[in-house]
């Protein structure tokens, strides 16, 4: 998928919402387990009540892999489920030598179809080219997160003064461009992800940490937002946990609508 | 598996090897693709070849992955067939927030039964310490390691003159011990492990680089051997990937055998 069509969905959809596919068997509502496939009957009931509102959807690779080859399937069977006009995201956080990471690749993007994949910078170069490597797929590479260990070493300040997360940025805009490489950004306070922004003015974010993790979905676009955009922002358990009865299709739905609606007045109002 | 064991381990044996399982559909012998699980066939009979002068076996999890649902099957078929005393190695370089490290520790740690894991650091503290929470378990945190990238970011020089793969070893082992805590340390030039090993003394370092992908393990030896060897050192194409013949799993054994009779001799010498 390229940046434009992303882009085109963004305003065709008034919104820049991705849905985090984090679906827990122990989390999701009593009467699903009695499906064949309970973890996959959860997600197609979510993603058919918010197709319509979300741009993306972000499966979280641990959930799936947590289960073994049956959870592998369910991830499958998801993937194929969204509308193929819609971003997918492999929420897998990988990075190995040239080789392991090729591997993963063909895992995420060939073996199934994802059309990103976030990657740990750690490793360096021959850890994320591989993934540049397939026409039309994207990298989202982690660029300073939301969790409370981003600040052991993203925000470790290097011999010229500027924190380390600044280096993974420049250097790693030398291996990929705005057309195959996104950046994951924490979205707990604003500065930060003007910061982000100054560095890389064209890329598209993947935003973490609105809502149940906190920060503000206006800080985001005030400081994010880009001509094209340039935001991806997830909500995960905040719209497919929002309610665990048999009615959590239709919750999820007004959840994800209310992000929606407060999105397109910040399209409004930035673009 | 405690400290204690795997040196016990390694003395019986005379072996600090670890024979890395990156099995390939398309690099194993032709006749085993008639077999109803040719990855794990392959495996069944490197294990069977080399394990009494083994004392690790490091399934580089990548190479299952990339095969769906079967792949992960074959993975825990070959996890069960290792015998028990020996060390096994998720090569997996996960890392994400904590409650999602939590689930890659339950599906590796749990759902499998891997004695440790390979852990990226980038995002830090509760990025790693769901690992550690389990006991008996292993992280392996990548450190230095060998390939072309890693002088991307990891030997970058933070503010107080010293590179930054130093403060992974610092700040990390503030989170674990020498119990539960081992490094990824490439071995492509043996000061390197001499600085690794000034920092971190008494932990366990994976040592991947050897044989195919260069560095001597004379070096390994001469520069990274503590008191209780703490060095399991790993070779994967040399070994596996030997002969294509029928005869694979013989000329794997013999490959292994060489290996071990050098680290035999290095025992000697340095224990």
């Amino acid at each position: 998928m390229t940046r434009q069509e992303i882009f085109q969905q963004i305003q065709q959809k008034a919104s820049f919402l991705c849905v985090g596919l984090d679906t827990d068997i122990q989390k999701i509502p009593q009467h699903l387990l009695k499906a064949a496939d309970p973890i996959f009957e959860f997600n197609k009931q979510i993603i058919d009540a918010t197709a319509d509102v979300a741009v993306a959807y972000k499966p979280n690779i641990a959930f799936y892999e947590s289960l073994g080859a049956k959870g592998w399937e369910s991830l499958h069977k998801t993937l194929e489920y969204i509308p193929k006009n819609i971003f997918t995201v492999a929420d897998a956080k990988r990075g190995d030598i040239g080789n392991t990471s090729a591997l993963y690749a063909r895992a995420f993007f060939d073996t199934m179809d994802f059309n990103s994949i976030t990657v740990a910078p750690y490793m360096g170069v021959d850890s994320v080219s591989p993934f540049l490597e397939f026409e039309g797929k994207w990298v989202i590479l982690l660029a300073l997160t939301s969790n409370q260990g981003s600040q052991d070493f993203q925000t470790l300040t290097a011999s010229d003064g500027r924190p380390y997360f600044h280096h993974v940025l420049e250097k790693s805009q030398t291996w990929g461009t705005p057309d195959n490489l996104m950046y994951v950004v924490g979205a707990t306070r604003g500065e930060k992800i003007a910061e982000v922004r100054s560095l890389a003015p064209e890329h598209f974010f993947l935003v973490p940490g609105v809502g149940a993790q906190g920060g503000s979905l206006e800080d985001v676009a005030k400081f994010g937002m880009n001509e094209q955009c340039g935001l991806l922002v997830n909500s995960s358990r905040g719209i497919i946990y929002a309610d665990s009865s048999e009615n959590f299709a239709k919750t999820a739905r007004m959840e994800a609508q209310k992000l929606q609606e407060e999105m397109k007045k910040l399209l409004d109002h930035y673009l």
